[in-house]
């Protein structure tokens, strides 16, 4: 039984405009968990990204999702240090809250001898997240389906064309999701649920069949984007902007402020700069991620 | 030129639970349509399915296809002959009408020397219908994802396991699409519009990646299905026979009656038995088809 581990865990995208808490991919930008039973009391040391705002007590992510392991096995832990190296950033709608769960799952499982399955930490995952469309590509790479019953998550994996790149423009104000989430409506048109449901399986397909030229149709959205334009003022001008300039897609990362750009790697240049001018002309500083999706998931280095 | 072309067209299954307009499979079970540029009026014969209420004027659907297409052509027709072989019962469910619309459409552009282009024929038969669940697979063959805007029609196909049996349970009463529409409520939960994105998401994967396994828990819907109860009272009880033997999945096909149930080769008899069972307890006439998908959809004989 390992005394430390180390733990990479990508960032994902999540929602992909129609599939709103059930669709999501894995990106190729990290956070690094390290994990050691060590001491007699926790000690979380933060690198890099959330180095200002993540808890380092036990209201510590990566700490509760670890904890979550050991109540379950019935172990005791004196002491625990946790070290995460973070690249993501937090607040961004990039799925750092993702990375930490799993992170800490997959990690504690490793201290604790694999008792696990890869299944097990999925469902436990998704019961802290209350959904599964950032965790499951966090912990399983590529693109994912993947719904939430309560209790089980059911998830389908496809890897994606490394020639996508995946552009985040993530601008410099932060979004708490609980805020995104208060938005959105409790009853919807019928015709709006028909709509995502038609495009949340196109996009499946699209993925699946590798007909990308179908994602500008396929990425529409009648469920949540429209809601959250009050705190994404530039969100259309994105999109829009994204499109006629040969993007593939674009759509609203997870629940903000990032936008997605999708576009193949031959014109991604040319996108990004376009785009770029949107956040440019609004006077919206923002940091851009030129990203492909991470085929892989969670691994122990 | 040909003056007569003999087109046979496969039954379809649509909505598939939760892909609500969006989801469909061609099935083995077939109308065939004759038609001839003879004589000097509109001269319809209808054998097998619908003799007895079947249009044969100019109400009639194949007819209304063919002046679709000789319309937008600017063909005057002097004369036509149409005659209809059907295997496909009316009012059942099982796309008869899709059927008509696209064996119009396809023997009308055979016999004006085809100049329009399948996706011509497509996007004409889901602006006849309104959707394009059934006029898809009808026309593809396989499993589709087909969403129609108004105007065109999205479409990505998958062939469907030679395996997997279609039971169609079509009990002995017509159900109108209309009256089966006008159910339906004009505001839905929001939940239960996220419930069918994913749901439909992933039955969507299941069917790309051969993941039958799943769709059990993906073809659950919470948008349609519970509406038209009132119209289908057995409904629930045979999906919960169906898949406590083993069936892969249930679901009422199209807006009704028949009652839908995929199960594999290998214990299709024994859920047959099991489900006719449910409609015998209730005193309910049904006649049975077992079916399998149609992976080559409308062809030219």
């Amino acid at each position: 039984m390992d005394k430390s581990v180390l733990v990479r865990v990508p960032a994902s995208t999540a929602n992909l405009g129609p599939g709103f808490d059930s669709l999501g991919v894995a990106l190729n930008l990290y956070n690094d968990i390290y994990m050691e039973l060590k001491g007699s009391r926790l000690v979380i040391d933060v690198e890099g990204e959330g180095i200002l705002n993540i808890d380092r007590d036990e209201k510590n992510l990566i700490y509760k999702a670890a904890k979550k392991v050991f109540d379950k096995l019935n172990i005791t832990v004196s002491g625990l240090y946790i070290k995460t190296t973070n690249n993501i950033p937090t607040g961004s709608g990039l799925g750092s809250s993702a990375s930490a769960i799993i992170g800490g799952l997959v990690a504690a499982n490793v201290l604790t001898g694999n008792p696990l399955s890869h299944d097990d930490i999925l469902d436990m995952a998704s019961l802290m997240e209350g959904h599964a469309d950032n965790v499951a590509p966090a912990l399983n790479g590529g693109f994912n389906v993947a719904t939430f019953d309560g209790k089980r998550t059911y998830y389908i994996k496809k890897e994606v064309d490394d020639n996508i790149r995946f552009l985040a423009f993530y601008p410099d104000r932060e979004l708490l999701t609980s805020k995104a989430r208060g938005v959105l409506p409790s009853m919807i048109e019928f015709r709006n649920g028909v709509f995502n449901v038609g495009r949340a399986s196109l996009l499946t397909a699209s993925f699946f069949s590798g007909r990308y030229d179908l994602l500008k149709f396929a990425s529409q959205d009648m469920l949540h984007q429209v809601y959250r334009k009050e705190f994404i003022p530039e969100m259309y001008y994105v999109i829009e902007r994204a499109l006629d300039n040969g993007a593939y897609a674009s759509f609203l990362s997870g629940a903000g402020p990032t936008m997605m750009v999708l576009a193949d790697i031959s014109i991604a240049d040319k996108v990004k700069e376009s785009v770029k001018k949107v956040y440019e002309d609004r006077n919206i500083k923002c940091r851009i991620y030129e990203l492909k999706c991470d085929n892989t998931g969670a691994k122990i280095l």
